[in-house]
């Protein structure tokens, strides 16, 4: 025992640690593996990527995976033994779960935010008319949809939801600037962008962002970011009205 | 000249062709070439995948294919005349063409459908802080947004899109009859899913879909495809219910 003070033990933070049960390995890491959020793996071990073979966890003699739907129906149900199997493969784990399917929630970026916080994410994905709701609800796998198109599987979907969470681990993105004025983040979608040369195929780029009038552009681009979102996306511009109201801002029309 | 009956002349149809412009080509096939879609693609040749390096398309001398966003503001933006460059190395092309963005109007069942139509798609995939907008508005790019997450580039948006519509391109799909009864084609979420063993860690299959009453269980299957979209999906519900009374459908509460 000694009365000097203590210093805090080294904490090296343990890398995000993603997990995908997918029947299909082989389609990974695509996007995963490249550009920003590939260096961030290779590089900077800031996050792993483990891509776990469903298709080795069948408890049949047969290596079966699914069945036919209960009650009837077209095509096969992954069976919810098998997701369990695939899933204790993994240990002991207090991460987030996450199924991919048609039939969850949407996908959104105060989701993605909750889950880049957490030590790592799991992603199951699914393939045929889906899976055994009996484990999603045993397991406590919430249901994540990405867009409003039916797929084949859950793989695509997984890459989008992952590549969105990895990105907000800090360290991945080089400038972390770039994180604040982003669509979704405020409610708004982004205003659009232009660079070099001044004129292409006969179109200028808008005089104002030329001005060096930092307010006028200001001005120009949040005018831009409200307008934009009305016309595309009622659904975004309806809430971040009603965020403006209630914080009191000026009424928008 | 012959007054016997001629026959059309034989078409086979052109596979239907998707081109990609990116600047990580090396991200795909990644989901696109596995299952179905990859079978389409490879076996059966009902479409075909055509990264286009945005990388080899610079028109500066050292190479560059960005710039800083014109008005100030953080991060770089691809220039117009690559990606012109880039989508003119594809010939005369009357393909929908679509750009990955955040700032883009959601990804639809009804969208896929009619890319599903045409004879093939190009998508445009970003990266940095987008693409100079003049280029997208001169060439007539529809900008398409997948899930309200921020991502790093347009890749995992692009495999979603395009495995949406090659889903639906006649051939890829083995059991025509599961196109039907889906998620998002009649505005409901799909009811859950249930196959052997009858119980599973304790929990049973629901009573009703055991029982071999083809009434009760399409019954049940709407009650839970109804409760499903209005837990999980305001919005679907609330487009849903709008439809049905204009159908003169008995009102839902």
């Amino acid at each position: 025992m000694t009365d000097l003070p203590q210093h805090p033990p080294e904490t090296v933070a343990a890398p995000y640690r993603v997990s995908v049960l997918t029947m299909f390995p082989e389609a990974f890491p695509g996007p995963l593996g490249v550009s920003v959020l590939g260096n961030a793996q290779k590089e900077s071990g800031l996050w792993t990527l483990e891509p776990v073979d469903i298709r080795t966890f069948s408890s049949d003699k047969r290596g079966f995976l699914d069945d036919t739907p209960a009650g009837g129906g077209p095509g096969q149900v992954l069976k919810a033994d098998v997701i369990a199997k695939a899933l204790d493969s993994l240990g002991a784990d207090d991460r987030p779960k996450v199924y991919m399917s048609a039939r969850g929630r949407r996908l959104t970026q105060d989701k993605v935010r909750e889950w880049s916080k957490a030590s790592g994410l799991i992603v199951l994905c699914g393939r045929f008319e889906g899976v055994d709701q009996r484990v999603l609800d045993a397991r406590g796998f919430e249901e994540i949809s990405v867009g409003d198109a039916v797929l084949a599987g859950g793989e695509s979907a997984a890459m989008v939801t992952i590549e969105a969470v990895v990105r907000l681990i800090p360290g991945v993105l080089g400038a972390a600037e770039s994180l604040d004025t982003e669509s979704f983040e405020d409610g708004l979608l982004e205003h659009p962008q232009y660079t070099r040369p001044r004129t292409f195929e006969g179109l200028d780029i808008p005089e104002v962002l030329l001005s060096g009038d930092h307010k006028k552009m200001a001005a120009w681009k949040q005018k831009q970011r409200e307008a934009t979102t009305k016309e595309r996306r009622p659904d975004l511009w309806a809430a971040y009205l009603s965020k403006s109201q209630a914080k009191g801002a000026p009424k928008a029309e």
